[in-house]
């Protein structure tokens, strides 16, 4: 599978309290950690043991550095990542509370530069999956095109509407995986089942996550009807990063043959085991320790 | 001039409102400048036309990098400074919201990498004032040591006592210039009058800022008595390096033999007008501003 869209770097800052309004807080303990859509699906499905490739656009600055050698020890090919003067990783700060209350800070801007570079057709047509997110939107387009007409399927983990050519990227998504949140504002609907219709294409497969309340589909057969199933029982630690997980195990899921309802079940699996630990990727399974829960959880 | 102590990045990020806790702000813009009470202090002496090095610690990275062209670019001498591979600049990241209502975070830690690495003697011996502060206490202790002994006036901005080694610097500072906030703090006493007696000692001259109230100041000789002047009357837009700014112009004024009330008035007036202007170092003036200024506002 391939990714292109955003990778990230956080930058998670310990605080003894958060601050108010003109307040100054000394920071205690910092980490720093890769984060991102793109580049956290991809982790979560190299950890499954699915080869990954990121595709997206860095910079020539210490932070992209970060990044690529973070992605290069999961073992997530970055040959094809460009590297620009100009751009970077997006940003975001998080800090935390010893309560575990967070202030997050995203700034994406660095991945927003060059955000039309896409990776050469050549390279999209070496891949059994394409993930887009919604942050390089133009890059999405043209690479999910090139999929398209080669008849790979695309991964959208789309969370924001604004950009201008969204709906040039939503047209294009064959696995929309997104919260149902999201759904409910693009559609306008509030019950699942009514989002899930209202998403419905030709073709396309539309995944509901909610968290603890589950998942729903809905498969791309004209004559397919909502599914649900619950989420895993979990101790919820730290949710950073469970949703880009998600995306990250259902396309390896698609990547390695497995049926819907198997992807969904996978996916959710991811999800739930990710949000047991601390940190994003940090978080994220191995295939092991996913099948193990798997199989302690049947059903 | 030579300052040992701390250089920082402070990374402002614009935001469209401050965030409540588990809350999520996507900045809107962010821009990188230099801080740190000693790289701040000699930015505002170098902008008043006298010679300033920085003979700190920084690292290898971007940051250090950044700092160290800052300062170059101010015709702060860097040539003294040290580099080593653990070592970093402070950070500070403040952010902003429209009503210029603000959070800093800050995490000197990559500034106590190596906190006792001081310049050699001979580095020390080749200034003519040395500035000290509170961040990199055991290498101010040791370079204002060998000022000391050679007869090197030595300018300590200090805001904070909880390093153990804290008492050793103060007892080597022959021109304390502090908040009245912090002089409080290290006598107990309420009034400035009892708190630059209660800081006084042989050879000491203490100064007390106090923002919109002017500041207070007290000469070495056994028989002086204290004296105030009041804040030169500007709109404070910013505040952010004002009291760096003071110490700076307070150790520029040393370094070319003006008298005590001279320098009080020149640091307050570089003071003051740093306050006019958005930034840490962005609004430290120059020479001709600060005379102009001085010359519209006799006494």
């Amino acid at each position: 599978m391939l990714g292109i869209g955003i990778a990230a770097v956080d930058d998670i800052l310990r605080v003894p309290h958060l601050p108010e309004a003109d307040g100054k807080v000394r920071v205690t303990g910092s980490e720093r950690a890769c984060g991102g859509l793109a580049a956290t699906a991809l982790v979560a499905a190299a950890r499954l043991g699915v080869r990954a490739g990121y595709a997206g656009v860095l910079g020539t600055d210490d932070l992209s550095d970060f990044v690529l050698r973070t992605l290069a020890s999961e073992g997530v090919d970055v040959a094809h990542a460009a590297r620009l003067p100009q751009a970077g990783p997006g940003r975001s700060i998080i800090v935390v509370d010893p309560d575990g209350r967070r202030i997050v800070y995203s700034d994406p801007s660095g991945a927003l530069v060059a955000a039309e570079l896409a990776p050469t057709p050549d390279v999209v047509r070496s891949t059994r999956v394409l993930m887009v997110d919604h942050v390089r939107v133009p890059a999405c387009v043209r690479a999910a095109r090139v999929a398209r007409a080669a008849g790979i399927p695309v991964v959208g983990d789309l969370e924001r509407a604004e950009h201008p050519r969204f709906p040039d990227l939503l047209a294009l998504v064959d696995h929309l995986v997104i919260p149902v949140a999201f759904g409910a504002r693009l559609t306008g609907a509030r019950d699942p089942d009514a989002i899930l219709r209202g998403l419905r294409a030709p073709g396309r497969t539309v995944v509901l996550t909610a968290g603890a309340e589950g998942a729903w589909w809905l498969g791309p057969d004209a004559t397919a009807v909502p599914a649900h199933r619950p989420a895993f029982p979990v101790t919820v630690v730290d949710t950073t990063g469970c949703g880009d997980a998600f995306h990250g195990a259902y396309a390896a899921g698609l990547a390695t043959g497995l049926d819907l309802p198997a992807r969904v079940r996978l996916a959710s699996a991811v999800g739930a085991l990710t949000a047991t630990r601390s940190g994003g990727q940090a978080g994220l399974p191995d295939r092991p320790t996913v099948e193990a829960f798997m199989d302690a959880h049947p059903g």
